[in-house]
């Protein structure tokens, strides 16, 4: 069975990690097809729009999407195509990697964030010259739909259950309707939660993160919070994430462009590969999802490393040395 | 000259830190006035209110108010409260104290928190069984009012301009209002600004904190965001804030109810007494604000201490030492 994969390299040093990542899949005994799309601040220099329709196209029909990293026009990158592959959650790990120096080394945090709704929903206004609105929305469906998978990915991945982070006390409709939907399904499959204001969270967290472990919660609470985790475990460069939906699903390092490094070579591809190893697991190859991560952190541990490591090793170097330890 | 102050303890440890506050102002040469009001859990449990008209009426009419921590019932007080004193804006500051165990001691933060609108506008909708929503409210002379506070206090304070944190990249319309108006109005006034994605700030401020100083925000970002520079400089524990409008002002610890010790005599009452400093320096006593920051800082590296910082002193014994230390 043939793989099709959106490539979306994007700008700056997403266009060398993502190659390097492509360069690892191919080295599995997995059939993949790959297409590549333009995405980003250079295409929309050069045509306009920052995300061409047939990269939208692209990425709402191919089994799987890589993504590198966009400049300026991230937003107007992501968001559309977290839509185009169907994405409700938003699957971002947070734990620290051997040779990283962590403010918080103990750190090992799972973020399921919502992907669809919240302030993210664009819904906008300037009523006066005076006021602005924006209409944040929650539903009780997408709610739901998190919280079946949160559920099935606790299960799986053998968790105690997870922690449902909310700010219910002010948001008492929107952020209750979330909240009680949540603890509502995990109730009805019998996982175990507990729950958590979100300006607590951020300061628990900081405090002692070993007392959490996978986090559910609403769309910009997993944005600003899965950061604050990144923050902790030393930065967003090794930090991979997965946008799931039904039927396909985008994978995207956390990282930016670099633009202080982009076009030497010397980019860290470990995030890009990573995330494209959760793309594998994800298609369904435990097996070689597995030897990806073990290989990456051997790298980490052993090197060659970048200079963001303390190395002087390229992105290609670190590259080849992942590939032979496949 | 006499200064009415409203006293709210509130619950918890409310009731033993808010007295020891009373204790050390009334050691100053200041002619107060303190009148005492109930709010939170207790009386709502016996009259079925959190918030009774007349403590309303008392915080809005007095010339400051002191407040204490309330319980399950700390929304509906303390936003009522800061409405009752017409706050527009609450000042958080986040340091590392003498004697606290921090993750990141070097951080030295002034959050300066928009604290009327956004996200707390109180607009909130079910409109079928499966949608809510919020309506978040941003306004061009919310923004104005405190930006023209920001340029003045770090004018006064001596700060070299401030940081603006928003989410102008999802919420346009909002966010770029905010943006764009504090960053107006700080030009006017010659004063320098950065600006930095909330989420950025969250990964930025573990990462590195002392590259930040005076951090002007929406209203739910200076939440999250206070809190967790709370995190980063060792707990709520210690931390006070002010909501300060035009013709008054609240000051309450950042803490809440610490209901495991309350009523034990053993609490920490530095974060109330340096709340009471900060309202001090608002009724316009400088010398004699930091003279309290001053003992409370002695006092913290030198004993005796509470629990909670390693010793066995009582609240008792910490707030007199304070007071011999004026
Ligand atoms: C670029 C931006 C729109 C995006 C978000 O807010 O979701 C980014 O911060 C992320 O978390 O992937
Ligand atoms: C109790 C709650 C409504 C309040 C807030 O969200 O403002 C608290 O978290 C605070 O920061 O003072």
């Amino acid at each position: 069975m043939t793989h099709e994969i959106a490539v979306i390299p994007g700008d700056g040093i997403g266009q060398e990690v993502t190659p390097a990542a492509i360069e690892v899949l191919e080295a599995l005994d997995i059939d993949f097809e790959f297409v590549e799309a333009d995405a980003g601040d250079a295409v929309k220099e050069a045509t306009g729009e920052a995300l061409p329709e047939e990269t939208y196209e692209l990425a709402a029909s191919a089994d799987a999407t890589l993504f590198g990293a966009a400049g300026e026009t991230a937003a107007d990158v992501i968001l559309p195509l977290r839509d185009a592959v169907g994405s409700f959650v938003n699957i971002r790990p947070a734990k620290a990697y051997p040779g990283i120096d962590a403010v918080r080394p103990e750190t090992d945090l799972v973020f399921l964030r919502e992907n669809t709704e919240g302030v993210y929903s664009g819904h906008e206004d300037r009523l006066t010259d005076d006021v602005s609105t924006l209409t944040r929305v929650v539903t009780e469906s997408a709610s739901r739909e998190l919280a079946e998978f949160a559920c099935d990915y606790v299960d799986t991945d053998d968790h105690d259950g997870f922690t449902i982070v909310h700010k219910a006390n002010v948001m008492r409709e929107t952020d209750g309707l979330f909240r009680d939907t949540v603890a509502e399904v995990a109730d009805e499959h019998g996982v175990e939660t507990d729950e958590v204001l979100m300006d607590a969270f951020a300061t628990h967290v900081c405090l002692d993160p070993e007392q959490f472990d996978v986090v559910v919660c609403p769309n910009l609470a997993g944005d600003v919070l899965s950061d604050l985790a990144a923050g902790l475990v030393g930065g967003l460069g090794l930090l991979p994430s997965a946008n799931v939906g039904t039927e396909r699903a985008l994978f995207e390092p956390v990282h930016g462009t670099a633009p202080d490094i982009a076009g030497e070579g010397v980019a860290n591809p470990a995030a890009a590969i990573i995330s494209a190893a959760m793309m594998v697991e994800y298609l369904g190859y435990e097996e070689e999802a597995a030897a990806i991560n073990d290989a990456v952190e051997a790298t980490l541990e052993e090197g060659p490393r970048t200079a963001d490591l303390g190395g002087d090793a390229s992105t290609d170097d670190v590259t080849d040395a992942i590939v032979d330890r496949l």
